[in-house]
């Protein structure tokens, strides 16, 4: 089987070549180059993401107005939540030869006739992503090597970390590293750095992987839907310092892990991706604790990859995502 | 595809016959008769469970004993629980030309000197499940439908429900059904009449088939370790009246439900089985609650069929599940 | 927590009677009530189906045709694929004061004008089910309890099987049953029995619940997409008479089930979904066959339901499953 | 709940401090060091594995032999094959105080006397691991992490990659990395120098990290039982050049991964482990190839850290995994 896998990478280069310039196709397979993205002309699209009181009549205006205006659409979707009465869209279009500007002013005047919360995001425009880490670097490795091998169509600038640990990694992966230990009685200044850090470089995202601290409501604010974080999830739920030992006492089948968020309320902040994994009792807590980091990793990057591809919309305490 | 599934019926029964007696086939495909449970020669086995303070020597105690008495060991399984310093095994041998009551004098002297709590199960004896049911009846159905076909190896002579939605089934199955009706005030009578019907039956096994009651600390004092309920569950688990709404709300993305014993403290007993479910932001609550249902049918049986073939050691508030 | 459960229920009635008319919830909590649909009026929605060469506009046109007419869509969802330059629309729209028949006359001049192949359909037009059993009685039971307790939106007037043991639960649940046995030398003459009863009762879909026979090209092709079936899969696959047996010998971890429609080819028709579930060096050949059955219960039953509601596009060698 | 982790790996200290040395606590969780094993002295242990010929007596034989000597075992399973009458067995127990060369001596005879192949590890000698690869990385990537992280626990002296794309990779965690080109003309000659390497630093275990290349019989041949691959597996199997791109034109609702040991013939070897990843049609090719890359990673790793952990046992063209 290596040898037909060897065949796709190469007949993937061939199809590519061959095809002139399909409208998504998003990665490259060149034989002798590592896997990435294939040129920004791909991505030239926009993306239209709107949230609004459900009425007659709202995916007949966005989509007539499109196609007056020519877009080649590549992705369309819409939802409603029948009992709240709302209503949502994401729309994605090509800008070859499109005027998004005058489009834009036009749709403005809809949106407020409609009374549509809405965002315009171009693809092109890679979001800045700052990663908070503190011992445990299992989700950073990963984060890092799926942006760097192209699968996490971002930029990294910053790593920020509690600890010393992540160092080495962000060495390697040529991010820049700011060391900065938090304690009760310097969380104040501790943030206020962390905040300069994240302004100085424009940051638009930022990812909390299993960084060991509590954001203040302060902080948080700051960053309204645009930190991501994963925890640990159980049925049933243990609260608490140690949750797998609580988790192993009681004999669970399954453990989970969820990606949310982060909101002021030191509840929970709306959910993004869930996963679990099987356990038996022959699964001893240190076992729990590798399987659990092994969903925090597959859960924490789909979220920040539907998050970079502008796939979610958040209301309530609650996401659509669209897939 | 519908040929080779044919084929594999006709070609199951000839392999049967030609094999003579295997020690373990459970199934028989004979092609013209229903799925069924092949004779009970098959089934001549015992089945030994121990747990006891973890110590050196216990698995060649048990397994020199059972050789000397010439048993032929079909399967056999023991775990450790290092924190908790117990030992659990499970053994099952063919009792064809055993000696059992012999060996059980035997064993009782040394399970008494080891300290060793145990029971010793006869698979030909079928254990008598009485099912409590009140209107959701798609747990019912699966069971019954499950028993008949030969996949739930035990006896169901008796149906209780609170409503009388279960009747009919249990009618057509050929299963006494007795309708108790439970209110406040006539509750302790109710449970009495229960009780009463349980002991005439020679019930061993009481199912919680979605049964809609919370039966009294009394009742379950009085089948420990033998009452098995099924539930919804989440991450993170909702508390309250409508759970399903309150997982709507929250966006979760994955739903589950679990199976466990009943235990007299209204917290949940230990956990038999779990199993989860992929929800998106398209699912409604009435397609919460029928994924909802799809899990506490599957999640029910299995640990019902685990505890027919003696698969479970319960302490403390856990399950060890020799699968 | 039953008794969580059972307050879910009761307050799930005081919600429906006091919101009056919601305009998409499906079901009724009613204490005392068996769970069924809750009346008609909620189900008195159109559902159009369309697949075309994609092309810009034809969200507009259809979305602007029916704001035009004034619908209330409750559902739409639309996809592309990229490669094969196809567009696929579905939208669900409440029939309350709209008038449906200068609609269809209108849309038939527009998609006729953009190559649109469409159906349009009532969801108060229950469809018509017939089964196909053999002795494997475990998909049928599941079948008949899912439309007795409305899960399943249809009539199912019709089983037939080509052994006898589908009759008693046929008769239970108060379906017709006809025994047509089915040998090489008269395959014809059954397949034309069949056929004939299918005509009589108006059947429009054909469900194949573990029914051992392959149809005859003629007769599949009487029933184009509307004829669905389930086998189990593996990875790897094998083929050949004894499939769970190849999967014992080869130690597979994991065994699966797929339903898919039936095409007149004997390979297999596009898929409608699939499932898996764990397996181990524990499981023996009839517990894998045990496994497979509950697989197949849930992947069946799936295929039907998203079918019932007009969920599934096909083109090609396969589906678009809208969720 | 940042807060309950924290204090999670605090508490966690303290547990471990607490306790003293308990018998197979594996992590360590003090705050301000990086995640690692425990001391070797929690690894001071040997696993003996046997299979052989069913027979009575030979769990009794084993324990016994193993009690008279005062082995204190933490670990022990065994298994059967009933069908092709086979027995299986893995034991682990301490060496503090445990005269091994004595006991391995009187075993030898023992296993002589019941036809058994057996082998005996000690965990504290340390698996020597060369990782081949090809341009794909994210393998690589996952199992340096883990490695350098504690979670694999082996050395990893040696890569070889037959392009260059790994080579920094190596350079970050100090691995010897050896670039060696394979082409049909020089394939043989590459063989050798791999080879050469791998006798030089001692390697036992090669896993093939998305290594695009088919090794000779030859090569496999000096390798039984020790080289690892993972591959793409899907239902139905699709062969050929592209896979993901005939399941995607296929319309699977699943795609999976398998990890298995390369044998000589082409087909494939025994599996060790599968998993499977859900599909819908709004997955295009890439989704797919990235879903399929997040599979491969876990399903590889979780085979290695049983090879490790000395848990597979092959017989055939299977294997059991003592989990």
């Amino acid at each position: 089987m290596t040898r037909y896998l060897a065949l796709e990478v190469i007949v993937g280069t061939f199809v590519l070549v061959q095809n002139g310039s399909p409208p998504y196709v998003r990665w490259s397979f060149r034989a002798g180059e590592p896997l990435g993205y294939a040129g920004s002309a791909m991505w030239n699209t926009a993306v239209l993401l709107i949230d609004c009181p459900d009425r007659k009549g709202l995916v007949a205006g966005v989509a007539s107005l499109l196609y007056r205006y020519g877009a080649n659409i590549t992705h369309a979707d819409q939802h409603q939540d029948q009992e709240a009465g709302l209503f949502f869209m994401r729309v994605e279009w090509s800008l070859d030869g499109f005027d998004l500007s005058v489009f834009r002013d036009e749709f403005r005047v809809m949106a407020a006739d409609l009374r549509m919360r809405w965002r315009l995001e171009l693809k092109t425009e890679r979001l800045q992503v700052a990663i908070f880490v503190s011992q445990h670097l299992h989700c950073l490795a990963d984060l890092l090597h799926r942006q760097q091998s192209g699968e996490l169509h971002c930029s990294i600038p910053l790593i920020i970390g509690n600890h010393k640990d992540g160092e080495a990694l962000a060495n390697f992966y040529g991010v820049e590293f700011h060391y900065i230990p938090v304690t009760k009685h310097c969380k104040k200044e501790a943030e206020e750095r962390q905040l300069q850090l994240l302004r100085e470089r424009g940051i638009n995202l930022v990812v909390l992987a299993r960084y060991m601290q509590i954001l203040s409501p302060e902080f948080v604010r700051q960053f309204p839907w645009q930190i991501i974080n994963v925890h640990h999830s159980f049925l049933p739920a243990f609260i608490g310092a140690r949750p797998y030992h609580a988790a192993f006492d009681r004999g669970v089948k399954l453990i989970g892990a969820t990606s949310h968020y982060v909101t002021e309320s030191l509840d929970e902040g709306p959910i993004i991706e869930q996963d679990v994994a099987r356990i038996s009792h022959r699964d001893e807590v240190p076992d729990l604790i590798q399987k659990g980091r092994d969903l925090e990793r597959v859960v924490l990057s789909r979220a920040i990859m539907w998050h970079l591809d502008h796939r979610i919309l958040g209301y309530g305490n609650k996401t659509v995502v669209f897939d």
